[in-house]
């Protein structure tokens, strides 16, 4: 079986093939955990967006009936209080952080605001901050409200991209130097799917005295992390995506335990003080990472999160890892022989070991396939501006037929030019 | 009917009493709107956790299974990413808010923070922030880092209470002068149910040219409120007490339509900027009100929360009022008639129009006999340091035979001290 060899990227062709990988995919029961779709469709848009685990269905049920209708305020003290502690560990063994170092609530943005802030003031005499073009806009904007915050004082040095696609490792490096406050990156980044090496730029950062700080959205679930034994200070990550959580799913943050007490978070929240039911006036700060929550957490999305975490560990990051890179260089494979001469071209990295699980297609009409593959192919990918479509390939449900398949109503949408119906005007689309 | 006139607070004793009132009683058919407790339960904490509507049941599932399951990423252009905006209208009218001044995400402490920087950075010259001992501790613990992020330049300053159930308006209004960046209070204290005067203390800070920032956790939904009528800046409000919005549901923030331009977040979120999916590198804040939203709201936690406000609308906030007044009118004159022999004291304002929809009961023994009610008695109170029982009324489902049952419970646990089984010190309570 050459497709055991992920740097052997080249892969027998046609149905019959996808169907052999597919009997021969450890990980195929897995997706009888989740809701199935629409019969035909093939969703493509994990990496957005995971698909609804049964689990979380009864969950969920339980969780309204049972533990708001019946036991009301109740439920606190039985297991909503110590959801965020309780479910941030269980997401720390996908990421290795041992225990009382990561806490689930409030968004990505929020958390990623209070941990730059907690960065920033533990580097007072640093003024610089780096990250790329590649890094999710989202995670600008908030550095960016940051530095607006702090007086302008700080500077963000943004490492330019040459292909649109990666960031060359010595042009990071030489970015971070005696001035840096604090490097954050995408572990994985949104558009690309580029798999930076964190291990390394982590190791650069501490040498320099600098901080770092990683979003891991687009990695947690389905990359192997070793946060301890990486040596990372701090890092967030969103939970909806390949961690199957559920729209808008509660984000976590890490705090590496050396760090916990030596700074806070800037927003004083109750969640967050030393004894929330005491009703001290005066804030003292928890003991542990829990001095990073806020305010009260949204109990029903964040109680929805936890069957899919144990998805996800009883399929193993290792196998998540391996099926991943199977399924993308297949599709990388399927994208340079049959959708190439169609006019696409590749908006990943070729090379499986700097890429996560999404590949991203590129073509001067992408707006216009995308729109077709949605509204007549039964296919879910998504759209990001100017011209990338991305495929999002989720091990636990992901199919080797659907990539097949997915490609081949990739061509016909081009073949038969059927994307000429639409508009190139936006929609507003997600 | 003497109980049509709140201001005559001495009322019959007994059930059959009671059952007349429940009788004439509009909003009595409300309580079937309710999934019902175990039989015999009287629920008395819906000032802290709302009890759950039928229709939320419903309405997460159709958003678990339809929406999430079978829609998947397509369920944000059916309804999600409106959500923040359009349930913030609907809150805006319970709260005399017009459309395109109210969003819902984030807890309350995040979205005062937001509030409070963006006051802070509108009044630079001035450095006083007036607030009061009654408030919410976990919103003076915001106000405290917020002044500590900010340099400690800022104080706080907190009016004191006498009888640690009221302010003195007086004291109040000397401590605004034109120092003041901003007023901050709760319009219903957490403790004594104490009812601020906002149109008062708001006309007062614009006076002496400062902000006000009214919480509204605690009135919201069962108090009726005028933000525009009474020219408030500013405001934030929890939706899971007397809006039946579920445990840990968004919270609402208001900003008054000429404040939302001149200002913006502290936390520059993508969820508010001007064209989240264009995915430009660099910030602009939204036009109106969603500039103030941050990262992806929690969908699930979002949704439950709007069948709940359709509920409160049907009811109307003024026969609401009405009803709630009534509650907690006949509760007082239990407590004095019945309860005031066996050492308890009121431990809100006795006059209702000083009065939210909780009544709090003081004893000696206020934590044992609060333990006692809740797992012998089928009471469920809460109870707030040192020795406060809070009786909170919910008019859309607590009846006038529950008032009377539990005063009679609350009177056997004294008479026959059955709280002396319990011991006095505190268990996680929440």
């Amino acid at each position: 079986m050459r497709i055991n060899d992920p740097r052997i990227e080249v892969y027998e062709e046609g149905p019959a093939y996808a169907r052999r990988l597919d009997s021969e995919d450890e990980l195929a029961p897995f997706r009888e955990a989740f809701v199935p779709p629409e019969p035909g469709l093939i969703y493509l848009d994990g990496n957005s967006l995971g698909r609804l685990p049964r689990q979380t269905a009864e969950r969920l049920g339980t969780a309204v009936t049972d533990e708001w209708g019946r036991d009301l305020i109740r439920g606190w003290n039985a297991g909503w209080y110590d959801a965020p502690s309780r479910i941030g560990d269980k997401i720390g063994r996908l990421i290795g952080a041992g225990s009382g170092q990561v806490v689930v609530s409030d968004s990505t943005s929020v958390n990623l605001f209070k941990l730059v802030m907690a960065a920033l003031s533990l580097r007072p005499g640093r003024e610089r901050i780096v990250s790329d073009v590649l890094n999710f806009p989202s995670d600008l904007y908030v550095l960016q409200g940051c530095i607006h915050l702090l007086g302008n004082r700080h500077r963000l040095d943004l490492v330019p991209s040459d292909d649109g696609i990666t960031v060359d490792p010595v042009a990071l490096s030489q970015a971070i130097d005696e001035r840096t406050a604090l490097v954050t990156l995408s572990h994985v980044t949104f558009k690309s799917g580029f798999l930076h090496d964190v291990a390394a730029v982590t190791e650069q950062a501490r040498q320099a005295g600098a901080l770092v700080l990683w979003d891991l959205s687009h990695s947690v679930g389905v990359v192997p992390i070793d946060l301890d034994g990486w040596g990372v200070d701090l890092a967030v990550g969103c939970c909806y995506k390949y961690l199957n959580g559920g729209p808008g799913a509660p984000a976590f943050l890490y705090v590496r335990r050396e760090l916990q007490e030596r700074t806070c978070s800037p927003i004083w929240g109750w969640f967050g003080q030393r004894a929330p039911f005491g009703f001290d006036l005066d804030y003292e700060p928890a003991a542990g990472v829990t001095r990073f929550l806020a305010g009260t957490p949204p109990v029903l999305s964040l109680v929805a999160l936890e069957p899919a975490l144990d998805l996800a560990l009883e399929a193993g990051i290792e196998r998540i890892r391996t099926k991943s890179v199977r399924l993308t260089s297949y599709l990388v494979y399927l994208v340079e022989s049959v959708l190439a001469p169609l006019g696409f071209w590749l908006g990943s990295p070729r090379n499986a070991s700097q890429r996560g699980s999404h590949v991203t297609l590129r073509h001067p009409e992408g707006y216009r396939i995308n729109r077709a593959l949605i509204e007549e192919m039964q296919v879910l990918p998504d759209f990001r501006e100017p011209d990338n479509i991305r495929l999002g390939l989720a091990p636990l449900y992901t199919s080797y037929p659907e990539v097949w398949e997915a490609v081949d109503r990739v061509r016909r949408v081009v073949k038969e030019e059927r994307y000429r119906q639409y508009p190139s005007e936006r929609l507003h689309v997600t």
